[in-house]
């Protein structure tokens, strides 16, 4: 990271008195023109700038080649900041580095210390290394490197110099991409940024469609001075982004908890597996998980969450009849009767597993994922949820929600895991 | 759709005799920018038509406003089709139709039949229409208005005329964007792309890193006249590209199958959870799931694959040591003696699941998935996996992945489910 001291120093000069700084993004890559892969880093990058002061106000996609050098250079002559993403790996396609060079007028040198990183993430991993990766470890005169903690590729920072902007190159795998703006973009940024940012705050809420959410919290939002209000919809989710002053967005947030309260997730902007995480945590509660049409899913989003196993520690995929029999103890003769998607089994799938865990909640789900699979009396959508607790009663519930495979064990796995709580609310009730 | 016949007559005057017609894409909207919803439209749109026969080489996104006029201004000198998409609606920051005059030199008129379109729109469905609405009905001289059967905004098409492209305004919602382009582009653009056009094969392989891969294949692929290639590397797994006619494809594939070929999916370009339950299928095995550290993740991509309960009906997701003892029967005193994380106990794991669910083969995982639980002799990023196969060996393997949580738990499910595959590949020998 030497080298990095004098960057921020010199963009200052750059800059000089303006009052916001104009940055660029560049996404190379042949493969997100042809549609193979979605720009989520265009995205991500976009937010967790505006988030740091900035924002993004031109991005721009180009395949592999010299199509990346002539963008740059477009970009050069608009914006203060420029970062690309992508090229900069070991292959024949990978030519970023190159237009970089040829766009600063610069030549490249072999820096050893980069090579040294690059044989010991080999070594460490027992690959003898390709000859090809060390065109990595080549960097352009004057650049300072990033260091990639997750990959082999190095990001690079050229100072702005000239009339020439600065310019950030990054790895284009958003596993590489990500944790390297963290750990050394942001730093480097925050320096810079306007201190007169707007704010920017997102709620996440569940249990509410989007357009009730509109009805009930958009006049009221609207009526705070110089606050903007944004709704973006997932599946079983709702977040509401407010951008404005610190003013602007406490009177917001205090507008939006009064009318919708009941569906915000703790504390704001959290997902919901991290609320629930962080709600059982609190109680005391373990969970236990008894899956069938969602086949792990409930399971995984729970433990995505670091420190989960403080409240999680028994989960079964009973995907086969057999399976919820012989793991969760499901009577064979409630199975015929009833089918597997029905209210008696996934009370029984919920009860086994509160019984076989020992965990003070559990929660069950049974449903048709499709395509197949469905019938005239129980169409593809349908599932049953149950969520037992220990020493109390068991509540279960029906939804049909006819979409596909994907969107529908997402679904259900919102369902699930906002039952969890709903049970905070509803105990704090009769509490 | 009057004024569309002669519009695909214009532009191959324009194009003359040109080999490859240049498209760029425009997409406009402040909150691509600032990261709130994902370019999925120009992801749709890039392979779209690619498959037409017409390559994206460009796409720019611009903010609402000015930027859009200078954005289409600079497409203009390099493509010969523009698409812009967004900025059509009714509100006063869609400017999309202004900017196309401007650029064009052009005036606007009110289109009666659009305006009449408008109003039965709203009729239809009860609403009276606001003012604001008939600006949609406004149309650039000598454009075409292209119908909108899922909401309001009309697209435009302008031909090609004098050294400007051929300009196609479509509106911003994908479920609007999506229909128009099917139902009025794609049959005006069809007769223009090329005949000969570019053919399009993605190869998925798992079990060899990308610069490995490349060290084996590239100069050989390279030597395929008129086939590009190109790599994308994820979490993994690599994907080739391969892009030319089908003669040079056909050369590609069958150098790619004799470099590569034991690590290349089947079919071809298929996931890998997929390639696992094909091959499960045809093998009449089925697979049982002992998860820790990836929390029901591998049940959860197995289930991913419609038609999955054919070869998966049991998964436990053991996260805490009593878990792996009561579900699984793994010995107490070999977690005391070894820990969690170890080849003992994976294999106990495995060997309990496989007894339990009398499945075929059984897969066991326990690792540290970080950020916390590492120790300096068992590292975040440590992890244990064994195969069991009923009546025959365990496998065990050990990994270090020092990621972040959610990259090591993908890791080490590629790692869980290539190993199923890995095992076809075994038998095959051995056989």
């Amino acid at each position: 990271m030497a080298g990095l001291l004098h960057v921020t120093e010199r963009m200052r000069e750059h800059t000089g008195g303006m009052k916001q700084i104009r940055v660029e993004l560049i996404n190379t890559g042949t493969e997100i023109l042809l549609g193979s892969i979605v720009n989520t880093n265009a995205a991500w990058l976009g937010n967790r700038l505006f988030e740091a002061g900035f924002r993004v106000e031109r991005e721009t996609v180009v395949p592999d080649g010299y199509a990346i050098n002539e963008a740059m250079r477009e970009s050069a002559r608009r914006a203060d900041i420029v970062i690309v993403s992508g090229g900069l790996g070991p292959t024949s396609d990978d030519v970023t580095r190159e237009a970089l060079c040829d766009v600063c007028g610069v030549d490249m040198h072999r820096d050893e210390q980069v090579a040294e990183r690059l044989k010991s993430y080999f070594e460490r991993r027992g690959i003898s290394i390709a000859e090809c990766n060390f065109k990595q470890a080549m960097v352009p005169d004057g650049a300072a490197v990033l260091e990639n903690s997750n990959g082999t590729a190095p990001g690079l920072v050229m100072p702005a110099s000239g009339s020439l902007p600065m310019f950030i190159l990054l790895p284009g795998p958003p596993s590489e991409l990500k944790p390297m703006v963290e750990q050394s973009v942001m730093p480097l940024l925050e320096d810079l940024a306007d201190e007169d940012i707007p704010h920017l705050r997102v709620f996440r809420l569940v249990g509410i469609g989007e357009s009730d959410l509109q009805e009930l919290v958009d006049d009221s939002l609207h009526q705070v001075e110089g606050l903007e209000v944004a709704y973006c919809a997932r599946i079983g989710e709702v977040d509401v982004r407010l951008v404005g002053s610190e003013v602007a967005l406490k009177q917001g947030e205090a507008r939006l908890r009064i009318l919708a309260g009941a569906y915000m997730l703790t504390p704001a902007g959290v997902s919901l597996e991290k609320a629930v995480v962080l709600h059982l945590a609190e109680q005391g509660l373990k969970v236990a998980t008894a899956e069938s049409c969602t086949g792990g899913l409930i399971a995984k989003r729970i433990t995505d969450v670091p420190g989960s196993s403080g409240v999680f520690e028994f989960g079964w995929v009973t995907y086969a009849d057999r399976a919820k029999t012989k793991m969760l103890g499901v009577p064979e003769d409630i199975l015929k009767l009833h089918g597997a998607v029905s209210e008696p089994v996934v009370k029984a799938m919920a009860k086994g597993a509160l019984d076989r865990s020992g965990a003070g909640v559990a929660v069950a789900v049974s449903g048709i994922a499709g395509p197949g699979g469905g019938t005239p009396e129980k169409p593809v959508g349908t599932v049953w949820l149950a969520w037992a607790f220990r020493g109390g009663e068991t509540r279960t519930e029906m939804m049909l929600y006819p979409r596909d495979r994907g969107s529908f064990r997402q679904m259900v796995s919102q369902k699930a895991l906002a039952g969890l709580l709903d049970a905070r609310r509803r105990e704090q009730v009769t509490e």
